[in-house]
C-alpha cells in the first residue's frame, strides 16, 4: 500500500547511510518489522526525501539534535557516519558538537565527541584534525 | 582581561543576530552583567567566531537542538531570526524545524513551528511557504 | 499518493479526539500544510490506527509520555481531552498524572495534574473526584 | 513507624513484578537502605496501591513514560518484564513503545525496542510478533 | 494513617518556605488532596526532614535541578523564594544558577536568571548584586 | 591569548577535582584540544573560579544536575569523586542524589546512585554509610 514512500525512504538511507544504514534497518526488521517500514516511510521516505533542505545541512542538524538530547548515542553514531557520507567535512561535524556546549551544557558535546571520536577512527579520520 | 573576546563576541552576536540579540544581551546584563559579559565571550566569542563552519550551518544546527530541547523557545525564537538573519531560506527553517518530529518528536516539533510562525509573522514571511 | 493513510488518520483523529482534534490540525494546515498532513498520515493513520492496543490505552500512554517530557503542555491538554472522550475515566487520568511523580519526578506531575485541572473544568468535570 | 506502607509497598512489588522486582530492591538495600525502603513505600505502598487504575494500565503508562525519557533504560526492562508479569501482552507493550516514536521521537522508540527485544528473549517471547 | 510524616511534612515545608510554600499545597489540595498529602509527606515529610544535609544545601541543590531540568519554572520560582527563606544568600542563589550554563546548557540557565529575577523583585532584593 | 583564564581553570580543576580530573582534560586534549581548553576556561576558569559560592556548594549542585538530566553519568562519576575531595561528606552526597528523586524521579535517583556506589568502591568509603 504504501510501497513508494517505501522505495523512495530506502533509496534516501541508502543515499544518507550507505550500506551501514541499510544494515541497521534490516537488523531492526527482523524482530520489529512494522516498526522498521515506518523508520523507512516517515524519516526517509517523507521527511529526508524533501527539498528545500541540502542533505548536508539535514545530517548537521540531526547530529545537533542527537547530541543536545543526550539519550541517542547509538543514533549520534549513525549520525556522525551519515554526515561524512553526505560530504560534510569532519571539520564541521566536530564543530556542531563543540556547539552543542552552548545549548546543552558540555556533558551533552562531552559524550558527543567520544561518539566522533569513535566513528572517525572507524573511519580513519585522524584526531586532532589538523 | 578577556576584552578581546568580548569584543570579537560583540561584532559576531552583530553578525548572527543584528540589533535584536544585542538588545537581548543589554537586557541581560542590567540584572547580570557577569552572565552577560559570559554569553558574549564563550558562545559568540569563543564558539561562533571558530573557522570551520559557516554561520547559515551554525544556526541551523542551533535551531535543530532549541527545538529538540523543548524547554527553551525564547532562545529558539531568537535563533529563528538569527537563521534568517544570516541567510538561511525561511524554507530552510521550516525544514529543520520539521525534521525534529523525527527526532524529539511531533510535540516539540508542533512548539517549534509555533515559534516559527510568531517570528516570521513579526519579520513579514508569508506562511505557507509558497 | 497517500490518501488513504491520510482519509485513515483523519478517521482515526476525529475518533480519538472529536471535532476540537481536527480544529487543532486544521488550524496547523494554514500555516504549515506539510506537517498537518504528516500528522494525520504518521501519528493517526499509521500508529493510532494499528490493532494490537486499545484507544483508551493508547491515551493513557500518551498522557504517561507528555506528562513525563515536561514540555509538551500543549500537546498533554490535547490528550487529557483525548482520553476522556475515548472513555477514559477522569480517576484514570489523574492517576496516571499522579504516577508520573515517581516517573519523572514532582514537578513534571504538579505541571500535569495544572493541565488536568484546566480540561476537567472546561470539560464540567468537578474536582475533587468523588 | 512506616510498617503499614512498608508491607503494603513490597505485596504490591510482588504483584507487580513477581521475585524479579524483589531481587532488585534487596540489592539496593544493601547500599542504600532508606532509598530502598522509600521505594516500597512511594511508589509501591502509595502510588500502585492506589485505586481507580489497573496494574496493567499503570505499567503500560509506566513503559511509555521511561522509554519517552530516554535516561531510563534500567527501569524500563524492570518494566517491560513487569508489564508482562501484570498481564500485559507482548503485543501492547509493543504499540506503547512504537507508539513514543510519535512522542519522544525515533530514538527514543528505537532504544525502547532493544530494552523490549532483550526482555523477550529472556522471557522466551518470540519476535517478530505473529 | 502516615499522620507524622504529614505533621512532620507540614512542618519542614513552613520552615523550608513559610506560609507561601504552604499556601501552594493548599491550593493543590483543593483539587488533588490525595496529591497535596503526597508532597507534604513524600518529599518533606521523608526527604527533607533527613539528617545529613543541611536546608540551605537542600535548597541550593534543589535549584540546580530545577532550573537544569528546564521544564520546572514554577517549581524553580518556590525554591529560588526558599532557598532565600532558609538563609541562602542571594549571591549563593545566582551562583548555582549560573554554574547551570556549564551543564545544562545557556537556554536552561538564561530561562532560571528570568524566574531569579522574578522572585528577588518580590523580595526586595536589587540587581545587579552589588 | 587567554592563558591567564587558563591557568585559573587548571588550578582550580585541580583544586576541585586533583590529579583525576586533570588526566580526563589531558585524555580529551590528544583528540579536541581547543574543547579541552574551553573546558577548562569557561567551566574551571570562568564559574568554578567565582567568589560567592563554597566549592563544597558548587560540587553538590553540581551532582544535583548530573543526577537530574539522567544522560550525564560519566559526568556525574567525576563530579561525585570532585565532591568528595573538595570535603563534601560521603553521607552529603548521598543525600543530594536521593534527594533528586523528587525532582527528577526515582529512575534519575537509582541511576546516580549506580554512580554513587562506583565512586565510593573505588575511594574506599563503605556502604551502607553508618
Amino acid at each position: 500500500m504504501s510501497s513508494e514512500r517505501y522505495e523512495r525512504g530506502s533509496r534516501m538511507l541508502t543515499a544518507v547511510d550507505g550500506p551501514a544504514g541499510v544494515a541497521v534497518v534490516e537488523g531492526l526488521a527482523k524482530s520489529f518489522p512494522d516498526f522498521a517500514r515506518y523508520v523507512l516511510e516517515f524519516p526517509f521516505g517523507d521527511i529526508y526525501a524533501r527539498k528545500g533542505l541540502g542533505l548536508r545541512e539535514r545530517e548537521l542538524a540531526t547530529v545537533a539534535a542527537l547530541c543536545a538530547l543526550g539519550h541517542a548515542s547509538s543514533q549520534l553514531r549513525v549520525h556522525v557516519h551519515a554526515a561524512l557520507h553526505v560530504g560534510c567535512k569532519p571539520e564541521e561535524v566536530v564543530e556542531v558538537v563543540m556547539q552543542m556546549a552552548v545549548y546543552a551544557g558540555f556533558p551533552a558535546a562531552l559524550n558527543g565527541l567520544s561518539v566522533v571520536r569513535e566513528v572517525f577512527a572507524e573511519s580513519g579520520i585522524q584526531l586532532p584534525l589538523a
